[in-house]
């Protein structure tokens, strides 16, 4: 691996500590070129402008994935990443299917590792913030036919992050439009999947809502994720979150909430959720939670859920009361090693580069 | 309209006359920046890179749309663009969908034709060649949060194209994997519908076929599109093509070639084509032909059709009894100014910047 140090640090003008989500991007990016069936050196470089002529593929051909993660600091600043195996391997599942290449560990995980260590000094040290990582992979060559690209880019980039959301949101269940479909990519994270949600979400927007959960494309009986995020539901002291499928995206935060339900003797099921039973639910004063749940947000509660011309107002529970609240606070603990790791998900970065 | 022009033409290296689809990209490209709610001027320039960086959020997000159009030059090297309009309006309902900002007639439209006009020189004269046009347009602001851009980049290049294809096709109808969905974004030209149907075709290409022909998402039982085309079946002496829809593009070309064989007096339908019904026409003897249609290629002709384990063989047609042959050779007869233009399609560019 290649390291191109930056001369001076963007630090002097930006503090990670008040950092609106995704703005201020670090010093450094790792950068790694693939062509000819193979990939280059991977190089850590100043983060800025590379020189793509607006002919490149990705954006003619939505060959681009990405993945979302975090670095953390506990109190004697030392820094550490929560699971980030699943994410180098969601990523090459959804390179798979995007039909772009497969990338290494050693690219991947050693690359990041050796990026986060240098730019560590970005990373906020305030309650509820993080470094927000970006890996990404975009097919990079310049031509107009519709096919496979035959070079591409795979970088990391990171950003020091708030929370990305703070109140209750109001959501609104889509029955119309339609965020992913059976024997389509809404298992991975490419590029498609969020622009082709941004217009449903800004007319669930203008009608009053925050964001939408969206449902089955062939009857839009059944939850399926909502926004960006997986989502759960708590029905009496059961919570439900779908099983993933090929349309809906096997969330790392999903994954590890369920864990850590199941690890305080929560009764949590992985089954389909219809909108009937949710509707059933709060009409008997069983309904008591629904929430998102994401790497960006962690858990964002959710007060009012809007179906057809019906708006369900959830109670308002306190943090003992509420699951979200529970879940959110232990599974923060464990990223941030404030709490014991009872599953080995922490890794912690060692310092080497500075 | 700002205009820069090159100091030394690419044209001593690249002949018009013999380059592949979309490989050489012309002197000139027009470049329109959209921010803070508005287009400033357009301003055409030297073709090449922007100072993009892997951040930009059109290959995160995939807000980004494009058209496919073509100049031809007739045996006077006049230039002609064929039914502009209906690529201008269809970029605006694509960039709709893709909460993306309208576009003016006065950028798309007029900043074409200047392009055009320059960069006339690059427009091929050999039969069957054209000048490809690509306008697009891509979110281009440069950072993480998953919305709306708040900026945007408007381009268009051009490119010198032999024909797309040119031999009759070996194509699958697809059973699982889909194209597009009601409720999505199937009818748009947004980058994300091209990425997602590579692998599928890298399947298929695995398995001997050379394309998909794509069907319904819910039964997978009727025909939609064929590869990135729209897609014909005569079965007698019938010509059907589906209806467009929320999951079909409405084809410029599919749009052209209804015109042209009604004007012919050919039987052509847009109805719905079930698999079923192609199956029993073909034990019937009466499927006599498949075909995709689009700008790029025009008119593709199918030789075989595969669906699960049957292999359907298509009668081999002289250009004499075959209705794609005939309506291809109507089609870039008017386009190329060979054949007269009762419809009014065809708009001759001036020449005034060269």
């Amino acid at each position: 691996m290649k390291i191109d140090k930056i001369q001076h640090s963007k630090l002097d003008t930006v503090d990670p500590n008040n950092s609106a989500f995704g703005v201020n991007i670090s010093d450094h990016m790792l950068i790694c070129e693939y062509k000819d069936g193979e990939w280059g050196e991977p190089v850590i470089m100043p983060y800025g402008g590379l020189n793509y002529s607006p002919a490149l593929m990705s954006i003619h051909y939505g060959q681009a994935i990405f993945e979302g993660m975090k670095a953390y600091k506990d109190k004697n600043h030392d820094v550490f990443l929560f699971r980030p195996e699943r994410n180098f391997e969601r990523f090459n599942k959804s390179a798979e299917r995007m039909a772009m290449p497969q990338i290494s560990r050693e690219i991947f995980l050693e690359g990041l590792y050796a990026l986060i260590d240098l730019d560590r000094d970005w990373i906020p040290t305030k309650q509820g913030t993080s470094l927000y990582i970006r890996p990404t992979m975009y097919a990079s060559e310049e031509m107009f036919s519709a096919r496979i690209s035959n070079k591409y880019t795979f970088a990391i980039m990171t950003s020091p992050a708030n929370s990305y959301y703070d109140k209750p949101l109001k959501i609104k269940i889509e029955d119309y439009y339609t965020r992913a479909v059976d024997g389509g990519v809404g298992f991975t994270k490419c590029a498609g999947n969020y622009g082709a949600s941004f217009y449903p979400t800004l007319l669930a927007n203008k009608a009053g809502f925050d964001q939408v959960i969206w449902t089955d494309s062939k009857e839009h009986k059944y939850f399926e994720e909502s926004g960006t995020m997986n989502v759960m539901v708590r029905i009496g002291d059961i919570l439900y979150t779908p099983p993933t499928s090929t349309t809906i995206l096997s969330g790392v935060t999903r994954n590890s909430l369920i864990s850590v339900a199941k690890h305080h003797n929560i009764d949590v099921r992985e089954e389909r959720i219809s909108v009937d039973d949710v509707v059933r639910a709060y009409k008997e004063g069983t309904l008591k939670e629904i929430f998102g749940c994401g790497t960006a947000v962690v858990i964002n509660r959710y007060s009012h859920v809007g179906y057809k011309d019906t708006i369900m107002e959830l109670p308002q529970l306190t943090d003992e009361e509420s699951y979200a609240a529970f879940l959110k606070k232990q599974l923060v603990g464990i990223q941030t090693n404030q709490l014991e790791d009872p599953f080995g998900w922490r890794l912690k970065i060692e310092k080497q580069l500075v």
